[in-house]
């Protein structure tokens, strides 16, 4: 079944659910889901609807032509996503290949709404991945503390998502910090995975603060990626128990699967166009 | 804030939420929830929507005699509740009082949205508690095996149910079976927590069968309670982790945190009209 | 059944287990759990054992007489336990009242090793929970930045805790911070609950901290008292899950569900003499 | 650090850890993990000895001469494993592959103690991950209901097991039933993993069934495959959260995350020799 969805956020007001629904009821869209969130403290309401496609009678620039007067009388930011309609991703990876090796079969068995267009990354070992799976591999320089090697990398990125039209760019355990001069260019959402429980232990080397700490439970965090370090709006976290037993390398070992599955969940939200983001927040309607 | 609630089920069909939002819309309701979930393999359509009760034009009796065309035009089950017309809930128990003391400190801090009317039991030590919150205690025969005893147990509570027009009944570790006499006279649902992680351990004695078969994981369950034992619509489970160093002493010490837990996580989510049933299984909109 | 805990930390050598479990075998001991514990890169061996106490041969002096030279050859440090001497426990608590009352409930149905002998505070509410379960109660003194009043607030505390010959005093959500003059005065460790999980959200107004920063798991965590706020060797963390439904109050309602549960396990390791500290970390034989 | 390491078990009695520990000291052991376990209701001690191999002075033969008479003294039945002796392990797959490549990942990374030697699967598909991980591939016939083919397909496992010197068959997610016959000839565990969390949900369809009774979590259970089916010694389970947006889809998409968690970590537990079976239980050193 295809569907279309309507992500919207508007300021709270009377009414909006009301209009909404109505207008797709006129056009003749079924619904499959409907979510509303109003934040009281905000004065925000979001909402997301999901309507098969089939027997809706809006074109995508017919539904433009009819919903904009109504979404604009309402102060409403909107966008509208159909299902066929995959979004293409563009992943990038460092030296730890194990985030990307489980997107990649997650894409290729088509859990995911989306597809990869290119892998790039600054070392090469994962390139074999890449190309088991029949994605384009792109390697990238890299030379700690040199910018002009980061602008020509980063240059590079650009390009790369540009040819392919990309739609969301995955940090899967890329170890460089984008500069806010990349971030300035993207038009599309970069989503990273941060391997500690945010906003503990931001920064690097989170598995070995968190020894030091002696907790007892360590944690990943999926967000989008802002020019604050480690201070987007997050989209999924997840945690697993530890002990006085494990080691940092035990650390280490838990945290992969806790970031293989905390960025697969907001790769798979993303890309089911199921997060709105307000301000540094999140709605999650999952 | 004063919200009122209207809960819905509806055979899937075109229009759904249009009509309903519209309809509270006309009246001036001002909306902080709307939950829909259409169950496409039994065709049918759920909605949970929450709304200001002030600034909405319609009293309990005009809603009803405005919305019951448009709901049986549908054909739609519904009711509508309000958040200031507090359910009053009756607590049946037995020996183990863990769960009765953990929901009158819940009730007394106004966590639940209802309050104790009653508690009965059929052993004496847990009265200390009902005098303690105020509440009126009355013991409950019990024999094994005697159904005349039984009868008249069941009977009394009624009796009681009647007297302060209870609206939910809770087993908070009742151990006594009700019968199918007994559940064919109440007018409230009733909802039990099982010390199991149904279906698995059905009947008694399931924390020594989870011991026997060497389980890593135990778990609590809160349902409706139909006349099939153990086989009631599930509210609400969670698990806890066990190893072989818990005995089952341990089991029941590690279990009645997660029957507490479990319990008053369903009598939450009952008494703030977030469940609907349907057939064997419940909608939760939490 | 009785039995005897020893407790030891020495540095890291080989025959450590050997020499004190050969000990233990010398004087008829039948070990019901020996757990051992090399903290690789602190160079330092943990160890629990637990045995029946009858049939063993050596009463506590014998046993300090017999054991020293052993413990002193190895630069142990060690304690010796008796799961008939109940732990002495004091309780400090502020207005609200969750932990308290699931403490005193635990150690009225025999699940904690130990018993509550006072109870002080700077709310009155919270007496009358003392009363019914027959634990003196004690109002102290609060001033906020009033230095005497604080000074004989924990005046009073440490006079309680000598009347009473405290072994563990526990904050159950006491909001004073009791300065390093109180700590330096203590004879006995002291455990808090921090509604966050530690180190995010130190210091004030966690839940409202989380909110703001839109995280998707919120946390709990039982800690040691030191004289760095929040800093603490960590007995015990648990997390539940939020989403962007939740308000700060609903963060509120659910961390009391978490506080009570990581307060009453750390405080159930502790008085089964399961945790040993070393530097700012914990060892827990759980 | 290469370690040795001793698993035992023997009837309850006092001095076991002692005599083992002397025993290990005598001939120069460092132990770096202690453990032992008194199922006092079974009246069996379990015990996890492991030192470093440097400075120990008994070979492997030598050990067995040495410690023979002492645990035959005790009625134990023990085994001792090397670090540096990587068990060889089989794996079984159908058309579901998400198990087979988790475990193959794992293996090339070094996370598991021990290496993947052959692959065998009734469908193709999962052949190329053989070929990318380069382990050997076999294809198994199969066919509904025939007894030959079966026969066929058990004899060419065994050739296979007998071949590579196999110590741990895996079978991730192999959906065909292993008769008696086969496992009566296996002088190696052979480790399952099944989709539900047993004993709920036994047989075949297991999502299917939880859909159907409308659970509120699911589950995957790793267990040592014995002649009743499902029944085996369960090693590792876990569980995950479900609501009634979930179809069975859905459920089956969150449950191939389970199944790869906890067949991977039973398959760990039991490489670094962490699992002792008794009777239809495991005792689990982790």
């Amino acid at each position: 079944m295809n569907t279309s969805i309507l992500l919207c956020a508007c300021p709270d007001r009377p009414g909006v659910v009301a209009r909404v629904t109505s207008f797709l009821h006129t056009y003749g869209a079924n619904l499959v889901h409907a979510d509303h969130h109003a934040d009281l403290s905000e004065k925000v309401s979001f909402l997301r609807l999901e309507w098969e496609t089939e027997g809706f009678s809006l074109d995508p620039s017919g539904f433009r032509a009819a919903f904009s007067p109504i979404a604009d009388s309402m102060g409403m930011t909107w966008s509208v996503h159909h299902s066929d309609a995959q979004t293409k991703v563009g992943i990038l990876v460092s030296a730890q290949d194990h985030c990307l090796v489980d997107l990649l079969h997650r894409f290729s068995t088509g859990e995911l709404d989306g597809s990869c267009v290119f892998i790039a990354g600054n070392h090469e070992a994962p390139s074999a991945f890449a190309k088991h799976y029949g994605v384009g591999w792109t390697t990238l320089e890299s030379k700690a503390g040199d910018d002009d090697t980061k602008r020509r990398s980063e240059q590079k990125i650009l390009e790369l998502c540009r040819e392919h039209d990309v739609g969301l760019l995955v940090l899967a355990r890329y170890m460089q910090v984008l500069t806010g001069r990349f971030l300035s260019q993207t038009t599309f959402p970069t989503l990273n995975i941060h391997h500690s429980f945010l906003p503990a232990f931001k920064g690097g080397r989170p598995y070995h603060q968190a020894w030091e700490r002696g907790v007892k439970v360590i944690g990943a965090t999926a967000h989008y990626v802002t020019e604050d370090l480690d201070e987007g709006p997050i989209v999924a976290q997840d945690v697993a128990r530890v002990s006085h037993r494990d080691t940092v390398d035990d650390l280490v070992r838990k945290g992969r699967d806790l970031e293989k599955l905390v960025l697969a969940r907001a790769v798979r939200l993303h890309l089911s166009h199921r997060v709105l983001r307000h301000r540094h927040r999140t709605v999650v309607f999952d």
